[in-house]
């Protein structure tokens, strides 16, 4: 018998993908190895995406309050069609949860879940709802669109293009450590008050109730650009890094000194001893999408705040690093799970 | 606080849609409050179904083999897909599961999984896996297909259609009590060899890998028939007729000793103690298709083994009723859950 944990994550989709069968209807133009899946829709290409959260694995509920809970539920989701360049038209979630939750924590949960969906104007068109035996367990389907000539895959990224990250990162890891921490404190005395202050909300913010980059999709679209490739943040920025290098057989430079990281989000490293550059490689859960350009292309988003160039891809698929300004390179791996080239 | 099981799954998803806006996309036709949702794909009608499997609540793996499971929870999203007159186009598993897995165990339910679409002709294109607390969770999501013709939803029958069900019903039922049975023997005596002769094998079948019946939708449509409505039976043919009289504003008249029953279920339900009408009309997984259409184009199919006539509709919602060859009627309510109307 093999241990799951051995084969981890990505070794586990990769059996899953080798073993099965290649698709047979013409509608499917791809299945998995992306963000979602695309099909033929006609003069567009439809996009179809699942996540599943799961309480004490994705969320705790100690702190996770249950409206933000709704909302990162669908950011989940839109965030996957985001990363295909593609908006997200339909969305169902289903639910599983045990007896301890009254109705009214429900009502709560589904105030998040519209609200995301009037935020990402994305229409709730169903789902599933059953009893658990142990805690709530979340399901979301999105299906979404792009025109033919907008998608934008994992694997179709060159040497010499620009690579590129929306917003911030980092934000979301340290904003869990200062909940955990606050955690801890009431575990210990109850009648602690938590010490979340005003200059700590960005933080908080960006872990329990994210936003999905769909805002970037449609500014992409206004500026003209089309990435070559396009992933978004889920995991880190390594992980995600090495999907796009190693589907696309190329090595990455990515300068350090580039990656951007809020204030609040330096501040708070420092407190808890971790280099904010590790907390952006290997944080994850920003929801912010990594892609590339095209030299050439560059210059229409150089001036944009809200894009930030990070590094560049080369021909050589076996250097994928982080240099500093000094000049070292340190290679970049993905932590957590294991990853298909390890 | 308001207690989850006072409101019922039907209450649950009443007050759920109820709250949820109207959709806002043009390409959204329908949404909850069917077997699937449904979405314009210019020629065609696209259809978007969801389930979720949880173990201890909808499987028990102490009797139900893995590649089975896999098999079944395939079935249940393909079976939305065919009670809307659709064929199931994609498919994407998403599994939860604890470390007391080996890494063969996901083999085995994936090889269920593939067997599943390979007999439904569906690409799987995708998922999720992640780590759960405490066992299994399945949910599946299905993208199906119908021409704009040919949809068939749950609101659009009319009195005097002919009620008619595809196969038979209540032999799921009685294979889960005969499953049941032999695992408290299995429980008392775990050197007791377990007792499921040739003649269960029909009913134990029915229980642990049923088929969608995506082979009915060909048919119909071979026949030049679109049922006026249509729905799958899953939670029983009570629940599934209450769904459609009630969206449909019509009473029904079900005739007892026309509901197919095979003979296996028959001699169980001796055995058991229980009514096998009863078990057909709650039993439920019994994955057939249960749909109404025009009295004249009946005579199309009245001489198809594979259907039955079950009954009509009537134009008196308040009187959905169950009649004896004596001439007797008593009322049919749906079991389990409570429905909407009650």
């Amino acid at each position: 018998m093999t241990d799951l944990n051995k084969l981890g994550e990505i070794g586990l989709i990769e059996r899953i993908r080798q073993a099965t069968t290649a698709p047979t209807h013409t509608e499917t133009i791809r299945g998995i190895g992306d963000d979602a899946a695309v099909f033929d829709w006609e003069t567009d290409y439809g996009l179809l995406s699942t996540d599943m959260l799961v309480e004490g694995i994705h969320f705790d509920l100690t702190y996770v309050p249950l409206k933000h809970l709704g909302y990162k539920a669908v950011t989940y989701g839109v965030s996957d069609i985001a990363a295909m360049n593609g908006l997200p038209i339909q969305i169902t979630v289903s639910i599983a949860l045990s007896s301890r939750f009254p109705v009214e924590a429900i009502d709560e949960l589904y105030e998040g879940i519209r609200a995301a969906c009037d935020a990402y104007n994305v229409d709730l068109v169903g789902g599933d709802t059953t009893a658990s035996r142990s805690g709530l367990i979340i399901s979301v389907s999105v299906v979404g669109k792009v025109p033919k000539e907008l998608i934008t895959y994992r694997n179709t990224a060159k040497a010499n293009d620009v690579v590129c990250v929306t917003g911030d990162l980092g934000a979301a890891y340290l904003g869990l450590q200062l909940l955990e921490r606050e955690k801890q404190v009431y575990l210990a005395d109850p009648n602690m008050q938590p010490n979340l202050s005003e200059e700590r909300a960005y933080l908080v913010q960006r872990q329990l109730r994210p936003d999905a980059r769909t805002d970037m999709v449609h500014e992409l679209r206004d500026l003209g650009i089309r990435p070559t490739a396009m992933i978004d943040i889920s995991d880190g920025l390594a992980s995600e890094l090495l999907h796009i290098c190693h589907q696309s057989g190329t090595g990455a430079v990515i300068f350090d000194e580039n990656i951007p990281i809020d204030d609040q989000t330096h501040l708070a490293a420092d407190e808890f001893k971790i280099s904010p550059i590790t907390a952006a490689l290997n944080g994850g859960e920003d929801y912010e999408l990594l892609f590339t350009v095209r030299p050439q292309e560059f210059e229409k988003l150089a001036t944009n705040a809200r894009i930030t160039a990070i590094g560049y891809l080369t021909d050589t698929p076996s250097q994928i690093v982080l240099a500093t300004k000094a000049g070292q390179q340190t290679p970049i791996r993905a932590q957590g799970w294991n990853t298909a080239a390890d």
